[in-house]
């Protein structure tokens, strides 16, 4: 299935002295694609402060540097679905300029009830809105 | 009165391209400055968030930058509280390196109701803490 | 005249523990619009690294928080130059959200020789560019 | 061996409305843990900015989060020696507050020429330094 896309301007102030994007800033623009994508499905994380009951801490995060993101180079993020389990779900994004993959993320999230702290099922709205950009071979 | 002290070294990650501190994260120190003055005066923000009734924003913000910061330098904020006024306070700052004022910056602060979100007069425990550090001709 | 024009979205990672945009952002969002200014009238900050002859160090910062900012909401940044000296110059910064103005911004820049750190004349290019967004009454 | 340790304490700026620490911050204290090891063995990075000639990016971090991270709280990194190869070596962090783990983190870096690009060999004195804080079982 197609990528939910996001795209982001690398800004002077996320470059490091060598004059490139410094490591941990990727791990913030995948969080402004997943929380677009979360938008995107109807399950924003404004809707979530607001209701209160749930919360989506992030467990796991992994990246794969590639080429140094230089000042004012457009990376547009294609986020998938990895997996979907019962009460957590995986996402990858590809980090592209221009045809090539600067770099590669991913993380995992898990669902759980504000609180008692514990995972609880997905929301049955939230599977089927992430089912819409599952991964090629998932 | 002497001023509250806080000190940090400028890491690799608030370097800019050219090698020095880029501006908006002197007001990130100044912060951190400002919760162990709050802190070490009995009102830390932790407090305020468990309690939940009082809000301290920030109104006002401002910084002079005179020599730049280098990595791995070790910076001493010395910090004094401007006035004390009836529903806000106003601290300064001065960011030292040896005996040199790379910055100065100054921040004001109201102290609101968290549900009407309207200014109350500073608690007085709050006031008498921050008499401690009055600055010079006040 | 009219300014210069830059959007961004509140973004979840730079809420504070109280739902609202912690202020020293508000420093990085209006450097960002300032960065699309220079690159909008040929003066951008890619290709002064790049000659590596001149910088525009950021010598005074100021902000004034009118009314918080929350997660999602559209804020427009409208950018304008309020002075225009030798050797420097300054810009003037208002976020808005809907009608509202959120805060004001200002920054003053000097232009220096990367190797004297001396400050030299701002050259007329920028001049020019910088001319065509000068604020009302200035 | 002994880890190399280094502490912080959770800042404001690095909660999320949740309170919690926000999950990104945590590779850039893992970067600040490693910037104090280089400079104990004698490999600081301003020292490697002046002479210019190497640099160590990043190609890798992974991290894993078990238990949130509060307002105030003292986190001491230990930090380990995961392994050194010939042009690259992996460093893992441990993230504790009182006896606990509240995560783990991972790094890869890799020793390149700056001017080619390619990797090159880790200079004898970082392997011995390295070797200092070798993980248990390595």
């Amino acid at each position: 299935m197609k990528p939910f896309l996001h795209a982001f301007r690398v800004p002077f102030h996320e470059l490091d002295p060598g004059g490139v994007l410094f490591h941990a800033h990727l791990f913030v623009h995948a969080h402004e694609a997943y929380e677009m994508l979360l938008r995107e499905i109807g399950f924003g994380l404004n809707r979530l402060l607001k209701e209160g009951k749930l919360a989506i801490p992030l467990v796991r995060a992994t990246a794969d540097y590639r080429h140094p993101m230089h000042l004012d180079e457009r990376i547009e993020i294609a986020l998938q679905v990895r997996e979907i389990g019962r009460t957590s779900f995986g996402l990858e994004y590809r980090f592209l300029h221009d045809a090539k993959c600067c770099a590669t993320a991913a993380t995992t999230h898990v669902v759980i009830n504000r609180c008692s702290g514990q995972p609880v099922p997905l929301p049955a709205g939230l599977v089927s809105g992430l089912k819409g950009y599952l991964s090629e071979g998932t």
